[in-house]
């Protein structure tokens, strides 16, 4: 079970998105894995794609058809990647946006096909010929929960959040829902987010606020570039909301509706971790003193070593890990200053001035390490910069999901 | 148990070089956790240490001494690094050499100390005391499998090879010993290693040879600079073979000598791998086409995924990890060639010129990954060069291991 987080049970409609969602049998029983999202016309679509040289075949064709131009339907299937399967695949992801434009009467260049699951089988495309008329004849709004529900593969808890602000005096929604639970290994199955609001964005500010949250969000819970087959994250802006557009970045509503975007990426990728496959804790940490690609590097280098996984997963305050991964973090020698490096967890100081910290007690490192969600705050030299990178433990569940995935 | 390989029974004595073990009591009850070897006056040693950031505190001491004047003695304890223990670390390594050298009638920096175990607690330093002076009246040639066995930690067997050659008619002898099961993880517990050899090696030569031999074995079974706070191998030449000294790299002796260190640091390094921690596969990893670094991490990729790993201990066939592994690794682009791209298992082609082979099997798959050593070759571009790591798979008893170590 996920680490403090249930299933989402409440999210709110976004004006102008409507959505359907089916058991199209595509790797599960009895359960939806299928969503089809229609944008109303009009609406701006931002996109940010995984950067590995392995893209999906979905992955690419829904960046093919994105250029050309902006999408009215998203079709997302679970449990089946479309990933390593050639030139089928590719004819598979065309075939699969050709349904939905057929059925909707859009172009397939129209249709943005996502999919998340086992790499390397082809996709049952009868199965979403038979389907797709259903979900077209089955959309509402109201279906953002069932969403988060049908786009899960290892996931244990659907995952979503809604965020409203003012602007102008008008409600504005951001809904976004998202599958994924094992970014904290970053060469994991796919985290997929599909994020809207009724905000009028302009298309180019559009793709700037994404990518600025999707940084400080989704890219914090994993290795830069260290992106699975099939990554993606969408976000569609409506302009259902009565207000003027906003596109100018300096516009002070600009700076509201990043910042409630911002809350939100940063609000599912946290329950990704939470969700992580195996996860026991929640985990996050703070490196501050030297640039932030610095810091950030050696936050992942802790994050991501087996060795303070396993301890944390034990409660075992067992620092020397950490001191030794920051140690070996690859960074250059002049971001590191021995004798300003010091470590806490959840507020207990463990090593200051690159030293065991004299009254330290193991039984304060117990306390801190015994929590469920852990704070590991440390410095690497005198500066103010700072990164935040959240990750989870490392237990036995999460060999077991791993190993007994496929079969 | 480690995959395919028992506890190392018989070692050759290396004629100038001698051993003793004891239980000292530094962590252990009922074992060996101390070694004294005592080096030959004239004899040459090489050293390679760690480059993590913090090193440990005889990590530091021993590079101090080995600046000054050619060692004639090193002390290795096992059970407790002495890592990141201050300033009193560093007397307390200062002591260790100290005792040894005044029952030796030795300078203390012809002292090098090492040690390996839990991190972050100081050395019980009288227990040293009472034990160096049993030590230095009980040293034999005849020691180096107690040896191998009291530098061990996590370790499963004792490990250890020797090997004789020829040189101009006289037998040569090579004998090492290793201790370290989780270099597969770099960011691991420490790795040690000591060679000695009868053979007349100049000083020059011999650092020169270890270099080349650590490079194509030791760190080829983690990732560069990955190195963990207390690594360390040392190579001692006591030139006591009836030979005329190697001091020309052209010489063709030399290269014989050479050949036999990389067989020997070769077979010392797998044998670590073998013994990693949890271990149930044996994993070569083979990576052709590149340039040899570009080639090394793709290998190193693909070997630290813990999805690739835990796949391997389930023998399931999911190759599509390993090609998203290669799709992630941190080489330019034009390194790889995806219509190059081929990966086989054991000999079955899986993936050719970047696609499922058509008349893959999955069953051919299944026999492949059912083996308990596993040779993985992937070609990522049309060169001749060519990388090999050596790895083993993730599995409950890795976790079991690093969640339990210090209780």
């Amino acid at each position: 079970m996920a680490v403090g987080l249930d299933s989402v049970s409440q999210l709110l409609a976004v004006d102008g998105l409507q959505l359907a969602t089916c058991a199209a049998g595509i790797r599960y029983a009895d359960r939806d894995d299928l969503v089809l999202i229609v944008l109303d016309e009009g609406s701006n679509t931002a996109l940010v794609q995984t950067q590995n040289r392995f893209s999906a075949a979905p992955v690419q064709i829904a960046a093919r058809h994105y250029k050309i131009t902006q999408p009215r339907a998203l079709l997302i299937n679970a449990g089946n990647a479309n990933a390593g399967t050639g030139q089928q695949g590719l004819d598979d992801a065309l075939q699969c946006s050709a349904l939905v434009a057929a059925e909707l009467g859009l172009l397939p260049e129209q249709v943005l096909p996502f999919s998340t699951g086992v790499i390397g089988e082809h996709l049952l495309i009868e199965r979403f010929s038979i389907a797709v008329p259903s979900l077209a004849t089955d959309l509402s709004k109201d279906r953002w929960v069932e969403a988060a529900n049908a786009i899960m593969t290892t996931d244990t808890v659907a995952k979503g959040e809604s965020i409203q602000l003012q602007i102008d005096g008008e409600l504005v929604t951001l809904t976004g829902v998202v599958k994924g639970s094992g970014m904290i290994h970053p060469d994991m199955a796919t985290m997929l987010a599909f994020i809207g609001t009724d905000a009028p964005v302009a298309h180019s500010l559009l793709q700037q606020s994404l990518e600025f949250a999707v940084d400080r969000s989704f890219n914090c819970i994993t290795v830069d570039g260290d992106t699975s087959t099939n990554d993606a994250c969408s976000l569609t802006a409506t302009g259902r909301c009565d207000i003027s557009i906003i596109e100018d970045s300096a516009d002070p509503r600009f700076k509201k509706f990043q910042a409630a975007l911002y809350e939100l990426t940063q609000a599912l990728a946290k329950s990704v971790v939470r969700d992580a496959e195996g996860a026991t804790k929640f985990v996050e940490i703070n490196v501050l003193g030297g640039h932030y690609d610095a810091c950030k590097s050696v936050a992942n280098t802790i994050a991501l070593s087996p060795l303070v996984k396993t301890a944390i997963f034990a409660s075992d305050p067992n620092w020397g890990r950490i001191l030794a991964a920051i140690g070996r973090a690859p960074i250059s020698s002049d971001e590191i200053n021995m004798q300003e490096v010091s470590i806490s967890i959840n507020g207990v100081s463990i090593v200051r001035a690159g030293e065991l910290v004299s009254d330290y007690q193991e039984s304060d490192g117990q306390t801190a390490f015994n929590q469920v969600d852990l704070r590991i705050d440390v410095r690497i030299a005198s500066g103010d910069q700072v990164a935040t990178v959240w990750t989870s433990d490392f237990s036995h569940d999460y060999v077991s999901i791993n190993a007994d995935y496929r079969s």
